[in-house]
């Protein structure tokens, strides 16, 4: 058992789904892979819903980046890579882009980063975002032609990387999928995870996360928290706003 | 600006909250403090949606745990506590313990984690739990005449404690506040964001979280799952679940 099993196991042991070492699915069921870049400034809940998910479906789920050293969530957790660029498999069943719009405005210009998504999304299966992740992916070129998603407050930006902008909360284009902001990574993770496995392993998924959503209130859209309350977001967001545009003003004349 | 200042800018910074150094609420408004018990098979989960309601409401989170030793998460990401039961303060805002059953089981026998928590109690303004979390709280005879919810699957353990199960996802009982399992601390954080700031503050970090969940399935529920979904999830936890239900009987002799 290496390491990534092992993390699966304690993921299904917490949980209490394992008796003993056998698997949640089956001990035959093969593995997935999973890379996750993980990034500074990303959104650690844009990461910890799918990444539950992932871990349910027992996934090998590669955390990337260019070095290994830690990186710092918004919720100042620092997370430590398992895997660099240059050390982490070359296909994978899922290439995951976490958001965060400070983050993935820096990357944007980063050819690095961009370089590195475009070669594993040739040779993954699945090619998706949370959040401004999928900013990343459209600078990488691989929206082009395709429906897609972002953070609400980004979701005007896509056109401008060859994309058709979709407000649904997961968007399937092909092997592309992106979910909208941040917490609609939980939703994305099941949507995978039907994908991926069936839907009754995403049925029995959502059951053990007990994802019963009942929000106190009901603003988690522009349209539902009114013009008022999305005009507040946006006055806070301008200048980090206007610099995501400008990244992607810079990113889409180059692919 | 210390550590913790810096952090919930960073949180607000990466969602495009702050021009420059102006916090979302106000510079006049006075920062909240979060104890969060951190323990080793922890849900990632538990604790990120909670925390990224924390960090937006302007509170100092502090990860508290026995040592500063990383503790390993369900999902093998490990978390590095800020600070231990010695050093942390001595009041807060919010007393909140994350789940994870296999860890939730063998620190109702701790008396380290149980005493601390008995005592952080009696000098915080709430008392909050998701998930198994509430089996800590009711350990540390805090439900006592409380109603209290849990993960569904060990809601049923919470009247060896004096408490009545409630089935909402997140009771309030006086200062006790408890959300049911894993993505019910979102609906958590939010109600939490309400009591302790205002409404208009839990709808924009709401909207700012794109809280809109739409479960591409209807099973994040026992009844909604129905029964042979529940009975492939309890089929699978036996083991777990049934020295859960032998640690609660010793706990609740001591209470």
């Amino acid at each position: 058992m290496d390491r990534r099993q092992f993390n699966s196991l304690v993921a299904l042991t917490s949980l209490g789904l394992v008796a003993g070492a056998t698997s949640a699915f089956g001990e035959t069921e093969k593995r997935l892979s999973v890379i996750a870049l993980v990034h500074p400034g990303m959104i650690l809940l844009d990461l910890a819903g799918p990444l539950t998910c992932f871990n349910m479906m027992m996934a090998d789920v590669h955390l990337v980046w260019k070095t290994m050293d830690p990186v710092r969530t918004d919720t100042g957790i620092t997370i430590a890579p398992t895997s660099t660029f240059a050390q982490c498999p070359e296909e994978a069943d899922v290439l995951f882009v976490p958001g965060g719009l400070g983050g993935t405005t820096a990357m944007m210009d980063d050819d690095a980063v961009v370089g590195f998504l475009r070669d594993r999304s040739g040779r993954s299966r699945f090619v998706t975002s949370v959040c401004t992740g999928s900013l990343l992916l459209g600078a990488a070129g691989l929206l082009k032609g395709k429906r897609a998603t972002s953070h609400w407050y980004t979701r005007d930006l896509l056109p401008q990387f060859g994309a058709t902008p979709d407000s649904r909360r997961v968007v399937e284009d092909g092997n592309v999928i992106t979910g909208g902001g941040v917490t609609a990574g939980i939703d994305f993770g099941l949507t995978l995870a039907a994908r991926l496995r069936d839907e009754k392993t995403a049925k029995f998924i959502q059951l053990l996360l007990e994802y019963d959503p009942q929000p106190p209130f009901d603003a988690g859209s522009p349209a539902k928290g009114g013009p008022a309350l999305a005009a507040s977001v946006l006055s806070r967001r301008s200048s980090a706003l206007e610099a995501a545009k400008a990244a992607v003003e810079r990113a889409a004349r180059k692919i």
